[in-house]
């Protein structure tokens, strides 16, 4: 694996290693078995497999955890080679942003709900360093990782708006052996609060055995997950949406592609879990997509 | 030459042509002179030259010219391929912005003064088809025109920014014999009009004698600007601006880099038009650029 954090070296790397395909899986590091099934899924599908480590100050809000943000870059080594990472881009900040950078790339409208609404400017930041790491790796495909269900809509409108040449795969989500979604922010979670932090994933298969058993109602369904969180003392919720995939519009009804949401807050660290369900309305059949 | 209307294809047709190098030249159409210098230069820099025809709806206020913007495709074509142009890209709306188009680039601070200030969201349509026709063509060099300064300012700061991998060629303005700078929006002139719409160049041409005989006081510049453009009846200054290049800035004494631009009114139609100069301060010489 060659590590490398100036734009113009991996340039040279990569225009080496064209026309072979080049699969690209951006992270922020702290890497954990959800990264690494993404760069599963890009040796699967590529040739050549980059991975970026980039803690992007642009999508983290003033008051936000960018400064305590979990860093450890030699074990992301270790973890990124032993997975069959060809080439990690570690840049620093200066680097993504020299002084004086003046452009915001911004999708309308998806990102004004959910961890939109939660975090304002944070999905700008999102599509603007994508944007960036696009145009730097010029990869064939580029892998995200379900969990966070609204950046990969916002990135695919974006892709698609921009007409930028890449194809973007969604990856499911990895979680523990109890449920709880890995995150790279898990490491904050006291120990009772990790417990606890399982009521997220259990409120999600809760909505979707009553959605399995003909349960087509979002308020229903809200109020049995609110339920099931309101049984950790320590869970504060920020939201719980019902929604269409990817076009993120509420839904009163489930129907077609629909992303059940929630971002919950234990102490100060926000965790957010989905699902995507599949409701078909002419029999109550539903299939977990 | 080949002319081509969906992206796909273009796409196909490009990917056949690699590596051979590609120079760009994005165009309104209802070309002049102008545009054909623009091919003249990206033939010499390039393989293949691409030229986008594409009246962009997203730079265009809601009480603007949109609707009636000179447009003539069939002479537009004569007149590329008689230039050289190997693909003309000539795309329908609705193939650059299907339903549900979300996505916006913005280009801050250097958008906000001169034809930013009087075009709110020019610039943002500006940025965001040129990023658009960027990531769909891929060429190695795009050509603009300088009597756009502004716009050369902010493409090229947004490809700094994005980290988008083309090289901007700006390009000197051509002119009329009598000096008028050569613009599609020309024919909208009545006779009288165009006759005094020579007070655009007439008064950069005299700031640039005063510059050279030594002057650097940019109030001083302006007032004599100003007094040659009163000299027509028929002229609405929209602006005079004085700033450093690129960066823009507004300049008390010229130093450095310096943009002279203008904005001006003759009935419904708006002209712009400036010159670029080197104001030395060792001595009080200058040489335009």
């Amino acid at each position: 694996m060659r590590v490398v954090s100036s734009i113009r070296e991996l340039r040279a790397m990569l225009k080496e290693m064209r026309p072979k395909t080049i699969g690209f899986v951006p992270t922020m590091g702290y890497l954990h078995e959800g990264h690494l099934s993404l760069v599963e899924k890009a040796k699967e599908m590529s040739d050549v497999v980059v991975m970026s480590i980039f803690v992007n100050p642009l999508q983290f809000g003033l008051n936000e955890d960018l400064e305590k943000y979990p860093r450890d870059i030699e074990r992301d080594c270790r973890l990124a080679e032993a997975q069959g990472v060809d080439i990690l881009f570690f840049p620093p900040v200066e680097e993504m942003y020299p002084p004086g950078s003046k452009t915001i790339v911004s999708v309308k409208e998806i990102t004004e709900c959910m961890c939109g609404a939660s975090r304002p400017g944070h999905f700008d930041g999102v599509a603007t360093v994508v944007t960036k790491l696009f145009n730097i790796v010029q990869p064939d495909y580029a892998f995200f990782g379900m969990k966070d269900a609204q950046q990969v809509a916002v990135i695919t409108q974006m892709v698609r708006d921009l007409n930028i040449p890449v194809e973007i795969v969604p990856c499911p989500i990895v979680r523990e052996a109890d449920g709880l979604a890995l995150s790279s922010r898990n490491v904050y979670l006291s120990p009772e609060e990790r417990k606890q932090a399982l009521v997220l994933s259990r409120s999600l298969k809760r909505a979707q055995e009553m959605v399995e058993c003909g349960e087509r109602d979002a308020t229903v369904l809200r109020t049995a997950i609110e339920s099931v969180i309101q049984e950790s003392p320590l869970a504060d919720i920020d939201y719980i949406e019902i929604r269409s995939y990817p076009e993120l519009v509420p839904l009163e009804e489930l129907r077609g592609d629909c992303l059940i949401a929630l971002a919950v807050r234990f102490g100060r660290t926000r965790l957010i879990d989905n699902i995507m369900l599949v409701a078909s309305q002419e029999d109550i059949a539903c299939s977990v997509r």
